[in-house]
């Protein structure tokens, strides 16, 4: 295999001699700055044996580098072990940033090749900036890890299929409607769509092109009078054609766009340069005057209509009848002492299966998070047969899992106590608890915005000296992306999406968490929909509506740590899970239920309040 | 008086014909972009008749219009009235910005003048922006409301003074040294300085040309070898000269710095955009390579050193005193049934005379606001002869002040009840409290900026629909303007000071309030200082030390809206409150400062808590 990896590198050199490229960039991202990819894409893992979802390499005729985050530097590490590649740790001291590298190996007059249509805009210009001073030739057009890949998987074309309007609540041509009508009011005489969720959310359609997310690999460009699927036709049955001709859309070969975008004349252009890839933005004759700016999809996306919300609290009350099923399966296959013969690549398949049950289940919306003790406190954690154990007593297993149905996308977290804790179990469990009430509860006026709430599901932990290294919430599509843009709750309003205001309708998750290496992860997450409260002269209040019904771990709970609103506002969630659930469980099921969610009742004086100073 | 407004326009209208001005733009600056302009600087004031601080005036051939905010609406109608100038209700819907309205008036080929001295860059520039499309010539170096002023006050020019490095914490030279080692950091040769506090903080020089603020009007530009600073020296002592020349301080008169800064050449120069006046930006010559970023004196300013925070606790002792022998007196008289005898301007008046036994007391911070019962709601309300009204009973009064010592600057807000109050006054001020408790007690790892913290603030009010229109806290200087930058409590980034990071020293206001408009205002403001917790693997973590010592008022507190935390929180408060003013105060001020600090018992359950959703 090491090799193999060599002789690949060698190839590629060939090739960019034969090109007259000097350096040349390979990134993990499809056409579309897709989250997942499919086989296709992946001429990074192609070219350096690395597996890792996130991962950039420089390839010039003496040196092959790859840079990667902190989730994967052990795995990079063994991978990339006799490849002759070195590992670039991103974010360690002393690492150079990719720009940074290509400012010191590119001298004046030679040439940087990428795959434009991998490269976003945005990333291009921040290289084309580092390079500023020099006199570089930029070759954008080149796939030369395509050239030597033999045996290199196909772009999927699944059939597509079309999301009922009793599912996505608005048709077509309204969206269509709401898009142009947008379009008219910031000038624009079309726009070119390249984010497969916003063709899919637009179109109604869904796709199966790829793993998770349920989105069709395609570009759209949307005109007044009409609108381009670039897809092609085989994947498209003639009956949706049909329905696509009433409402003035037409299909065009996936990769005709390039051509396409080549052809316009003179008109101004909507495009979001934070999607759109550096090959087609290139493409863009001089006279299209480009208006960059979020497109309007991405909005109107976010904020859940009436129908998906109703539909999304149809979808959270079939999983948490999964995960509460599994919780209580796990409780049980460790009451009859056989916890050890569960792995967690088995819980993954018994959830799997549980969720299967659920009217409307089509698949999982991520790769799931089964972990067990210190797998825990890996953040990104999946466990692969490889990594995959028995589940250890007396401690977490941390079950970040979500489910994709016609109802909509789901995406929760629980961790569950296997045997004793300890106090400081217990005390980190409780304080992560704490903030995910105390944000599930947040009353806040129109206009706030991530940044300003974030603090909320982190200050119980910060009263500890603790904390959690990742955002505390993002947004989730309807039955599409787990992380959906523009919305997220995070300390930084720069961090893009922390930024944005919260909307009504808008889906977000609600996740802190407590991360003791080598020891034990927690993290309690539930997905909310961002709700109008009442009005008065300060405004619009805004709240948040709990859809993830599912107890949590009442084993884990110190009350006297919590306040008196905290109490009330578990035991008031725990009543209403019950309430709900209740009838899709057995007798057993149902016996346990009850005791997991009873109220609790705060017996000891608070003795963390005495902490004042 | 109209009439002389109406000739005064006339007048401006016939210079500006003379000086080929088509269109006039007056502001309300100094040259420093100072909060308090001494008289000189009030040619909005002469022009116009308004008396108000904030207000732009714009005179064309035929029109005269004069913009301001909330605050002034009534008092601008009231002066405006028979001047012939419109009043522009800034905010208002439908009401043109200064810009849209330059934008609209002026054509094609006309001139706009202005005072650039008088005018910062960036609103320079947004004048610019707005006119862009239009061939406008500009003329930024005319006075032409100083040449038809007749008797127009002098600039002052008060003896400056020295702050010993016992108040200072650090010398001249040390903090010339601080700055040049940034500048070298930065690769700047040379900085222009232009706001007054940061002249003073960094020559350890204090005055008396304006009030409140203990600054004196110069500029300096700070070079690697030397500096200079500009300000007629007849207000500067033999002896301090001296004292700067040992420094390499040049002294040169006020006006000179902009003939220097057009003989400057080829340097790089730091200044900040956000304070520099637009004439002298534009005199800079080309090349001399700008830097526009923040200097570093304001950074250095803001955090306060050991010095200074020892400094800044006993001048918020003495403050303390100070106010809790008022609100003594107050309720003393109100016992007496003697509180409708007393004014507001008389509590002015009487506060000033307590404050004027403290140790260092120079002058107050700011114009004191005192405000009865339905007055409170005016945010920006102060008491004049002709407002001025007895103390109402059954009700608050707000009183808002603050005291320049040689110890530092403070700024407190009490809300204090005369009688009996409504239950809904009390849910109000209850409100109020919390959230000041919260945002006071709040833990949070170095890099929080005010607007992640600043709901904790606001929560309990959101939770009741309320909110109040303006910032939650403001830097404070030391011995020094009382509305200090880079820092702010604010739920907008974008507000400027609200993306500071709260870094160790700062000192920042916590001041949560509620107005209900016609009846009564409530605010509660302590000053804290931005300390260091403990540093654990998430990082250094930060709390407030709160420097104000005044007791809170006990009547209005309904304990059972406090969770316990609040309670034990309030009550460690004014049990500290107590130890440290017990000793200043005599035997009937004492008993009841005890009984006003003594412990809250929470008796009733929580009826606020079930209002969970």
């Amino acid at each position: 295999m090491k090799e193999n990896i060599k002789v690949r590198i060698e190839k590629l050199r060939k090739k960019m001699k034969e090109e007259g490229v000097t350096t040349y960039l390979i990134v993990s991202d499809d056409f579309h700055g897709s989250e997942y990819v499919c086989d296709y894409f992946k001429c990074r893992e192609y070219l350096s044996g690395f597996t890792g979802s996130a991962g950039t390499m420089v390839v010039t005729e003496k040196e092959a580098k790859l840079w990667t985050d902190g989730r994967y530097f052990l795995q990079a590490n063994e991978q990339l072990k006799g490849s002759g590649i070195t590992l670039m740790k991103m974010g360690e001291k002393g690492v150079l940033t990719v720009q940074e590298y290509l400012e010191n190996v590119l001298q004046n007059g030679e040439s940087l090749g990428y795959d434009g249509r991998t490269i976003g805009v945005n990333y291009a210009n921040s290289i084309k900036a580092a390079l500023r001073e020099k006199e570089i030739e930029y070759k954008e057009d080149i796939d030369l890890v395509g050239a030597i890949w033999r045996k290199r998987p196909k772009i999927p074309n699944e059939p597509i299929w079309l999301l009922k309007k009793k599912y996505a609540g608005k048709s077509r041509k309204q969206k269509l409607k709401l898009l142009r009508d947008e379009l008219r009011r910031i000038g624009a005489d079309a726009t070119l769509i390249v984010s497969l969720d916003d063709i899919a959310w637009l179109y109604n359609l869904r796709g199966d092109d790829m793993k998770y997310s349920p989105v069709a690999l395609s570009y759209t460009i949307v005109y007044q009078e009409k609108a381009v699927l670039y897809r092609d036709e085989e994947s498209i049955r003639k009956q949706i054609v049909k329905e696509f001709e009433k409402d003035k859309i037409e299909i065009a070969p996936y990769s005709q766009v390039y051509e396409d975008i080549e052809k316009l004349q003179g008109i101004t252009l909507l495009i979001d340069e934070k999607t759109v890839n550096v090959s087609l933005r290139s493409k863009i004759p001089a006279d299209v005057h480009v208006i960059n700016q979020m497109n309007p999809t991405t909005l109107a996306k976010a904020k859940k209509n009436e129908t998906e919300m109703k539909n999304e609290r149809h979808a959270h009350l079939l999983d948490g009848v999964a995960v509460t099923k599994l919780i209580y399966w796990l409780k049980k296959r460790y009451r009859a002492g056989k916890i050890d013969k569960v792995t967690e690549l088995e819980v993954c398949k018994k959830l799997e299966s549980l969720r299967k049950l659920g009217e409307g289940y089509l698949q999982q919306s991520f790769a799931p998070i089964v972990a067990t003790g210190a797998h825990g406190a890996i953040v990104h954690y999946e466990p692969t047969k490889a990594t995959n154990v028995p589940l250890q007593e007396n401690t977490f297993v941390l079950i970040d899992t979500g489910g994709q149905y016609l109802y909509g996308t789901t995406d929760i977290t629980r961790t569950v106590a296997l045997g004793e804790l300890t106090r400081e179990q217990k005390e980190h469990y409780t304080a992560v608890v704490r903030g995910h009430l105390k944000l599930a509860a947040a009353i806040f006026p129109y206009g706030c915005t991530g940044a300003n709430l974030d603090c909320l599901a982190r200050g119980p932990l910060w009263e500890l000296g603790g904390d959690y290294k990742h955002g505390t919430g993002h947004g989730v599509g309807y039955l599409l992306n787990v992380h959906e843009g523009p919305t997220g709750i995070r300390l930084r309003e720069s961090d893009g999406s922390a930024g944005a205001v919260l909307e009504e309708g808008m889906l977000v998750s609600n996740e802190p968490g407590f991360y003791q290496e080598g020891q034990y992860g927690i993290r309690v997450e539930n997905l909310m929909l961002c709700q109008k409260r009442n009005k008065t002269e300060y405004g619009q209040f805004m709240r948040f509506e709990m859809l993830t019904m599912v107890p949590f771990e009442r084993e884990a709970i110190l009350p006297e740590m919590m306040s008196d609103k905290e109490i009330l506002l578990l035991n008031w969630y725990h009543a209403v899970v019950y309430e709900k659930l209740e009838r899709y469980m057995n007798a057993p099921e149902k016996k346990w239920l009850k005791s997991q969610t009873q109220s609790i009742e705060k017996k000891i004086i608070n003795n963390y309040d005495n902490d004042i100073r």
